[in-house]
């Protein structure tokens, strides 16, 4: 079902400190970015090898991201695995009991069809499925 | 430098019902199983596309991944990636000022080099140097 890791999402509170400690420290080229109004983050994408590293940033304090970073702090915000057809597998995932955030796929980073898992369902990850 | 997200860190409390859940639910097949005394924690490795899932149980409270899961819950607690030499890395990092978990590289999970990172220099992520 999972065919990659395709991001590992990373809270930061300064995106522009955070892709040049990525690329001065890590090498790691950012090839996109984009402030999504509606998710209130603005983001960049990093690619390594064939997953990508997400930097996020808080667009304001009451953004999920927002309210992540004032609780937990900088760190890791979810892991977004690739799928086939995220709509497909949505309908299994309820299926099986697995709490869903989005009941149907939504656009969302680089224009892929994106939905999020509860991380009460997944161990304590928010989980994300990506279709390319 | 880093050729890939070698694996996601994931801290569980109960290791055969995490193996369940994401066999179960992702279709994840974990090949690998080991506990680490020295680490305090039991963990099993299941392959996604060129990366793994590493799921870690603590093997005591007092273990890091136990006061982790005792201060956070369950969740992710690391993010590795792939690099060719880590004792080259870790010396190149050194110059940069980045603080190392590890000074030079130890044994890790399957027999891999690797060294750890400390969060406080890596925006809040505790990164692993995986090589393999």
């Amino acid at each position: 079902m999972l065919s990659k890791v395709h991001h590992v999402g990373i809270a930061v509170r300064d995106l522009d400190a955070a892709i040049e400690f990525y690329s001065g420290t890590f090498g790691v080229e950012f090839t996109y970015r984009h402030t999504a109004t509606d998710q209130g983050v603005e983001e960049a994408m990093g690619k390594v090898g064939e997953s990508w590293i997400q930097l996020l940033r808080p667009v304001s304090p009451e953004s999920p991201v927002g309210k992540f970073i004032d609780k937990r702090g900088e760190g890791v915000h979810h892991v977004a695995y690739a799928v086939a057809d995220v709509e497909q597998v949505l309908r299994e995932l309820e299926g099986l009991g697995i709490r869903l955030i989005d009941e149907h796929p939504r656009i969302g980073s680089m224009d892929a069809s994106i939905a999020f898992l509860h991380p009460k369902s997944v161990g304590g990850v928010l989980t994300e499925l990506v279709q390319e």
